[in-house]
């Protein structure tokens, strides 16, 4: 595989991909019952998912070109506004560009344009022989 | 619903709980093909979803009886070693009691018990008819 | 004290701020030898501890006239480029507000605008009588 | 340098370092006027100081011997409960000793043995003509 694709595990949740290149990944996830923790919000796992997903998928785009590979090393996700509902709207940017990590901040919004998680999520950058 | 039972979300990915306390919580998720990223690896999500799980749960066994509720706040997982195959076992072990926000540290191991992944994981206390 | 002034730790390793609203605070440190690790690049505690101070110093700006107080909850800081001379310059943005917790992303860059730092705050607001 | 003395940002808030192999760190703080914030706590950012320095000191005892020198790549410090006066103990625990990344983790307690701070912190690893 070339790193690229929407990964089995993004297709089980049901991520999305509207755009992706090595600056910029957008993605959207529609809320549905299997998403749900037990008290009826969206999973904190989800909005974690999707900000892991961009981020690899934005610094693949970057590097697979080149023979290497993006392998998450690091995500931090602070949940702010419970969703339950509706679509889960999701932009990761680079805010980094290193020799051996990529840096992106990732905001999830609901369908009214409200922020309800923040990721920084960090990617290393390794040959793919190495992995 | 209490907040004790596995969400469907924990359905969705297969998580299995062992042991619930509100001091150390235990689970594991065996590694099925829907649990991979591009290049086979398990995807991060899947180890922040079950640190956010064990954390939430913990905190809920502690909780509940008060009439409150935890909901996740900040997750930061580090991811250290790549799973492929096996089953995925995790441990959290509360770190902080706190009046607003409690604090888990969880770690994921495979079946040769190395070290793959360690989140720190924050919940918020709120009294249920609040959240 | 009102929580707005520069605290004694700032002044202690140079923090001058150069705005401070709700939602935005810009400061700046001029680097010296005491602020450097052994390898003579400025010491990451330097980049935390600007950060910590300006998202602290915005929530106080907003919870202070309403008799709260904005205490650290949690401050993750990326050192993506070293810096050995010139001027620290730190812009932090407010990202949330909550009723309990405020989230602040912080930006370091030198004298050439490249990005050295990202910081993710969050404070607690508390009463003052609580802490 | 060596990168195993305690440095001059170090020495200027007052660490003294009581113990130090590639696997555990131990250091403490004399509380002074000067490490405080507006409020008369201590400042988080001398918690995500001290947790810094130990991280990198135990990674350099590691990676000197080789020709290679520890950086930070990312400080995350949680500050569970406020200290005002006493000393502040630390002890850096590593749990990953990776090619390219080294992770610490580092609890701050008071003098009563409180848990005051946690911090992860993640160490890069590189040449020293690299760096």
């Amino acid at each position: 595989m070339s790193g690229l694709e929407v990964s089995p595990f993004d297709s089980h949740y049901g991520l999305e991909i509207d755009e992706a290149t090595d600056e910029l990944v957008r993605g959207h996830v529609p809320v549905r019952e299997f998403l749900l923790q037990p008290v009826g919000l969206v999973h904190g796992g989800v909005h974690a998912s999707i900000a892991e997903a961009l981020a690899s998928l934005g610094t693949n785009v970057g590097v697979v070109p080149d023979g290497k590979i993006g392998l998450g090393q690091s995500n931090h996700s602070s949940f702010l506004r419970p969703m339950s509902a509706g679509t889960m709207n999701a932009v990761a940017r680079r805010r980094h560009r290193g020799r051996t990590t990529w840096i992106w901040d990732v905001e999830l919004t609901d369908d009214e344009g409200r922020l309800c998680a923040l990721s920084r999520v960090t990617i290393a950058v390794r040959d793919r022989s190495q992995r």
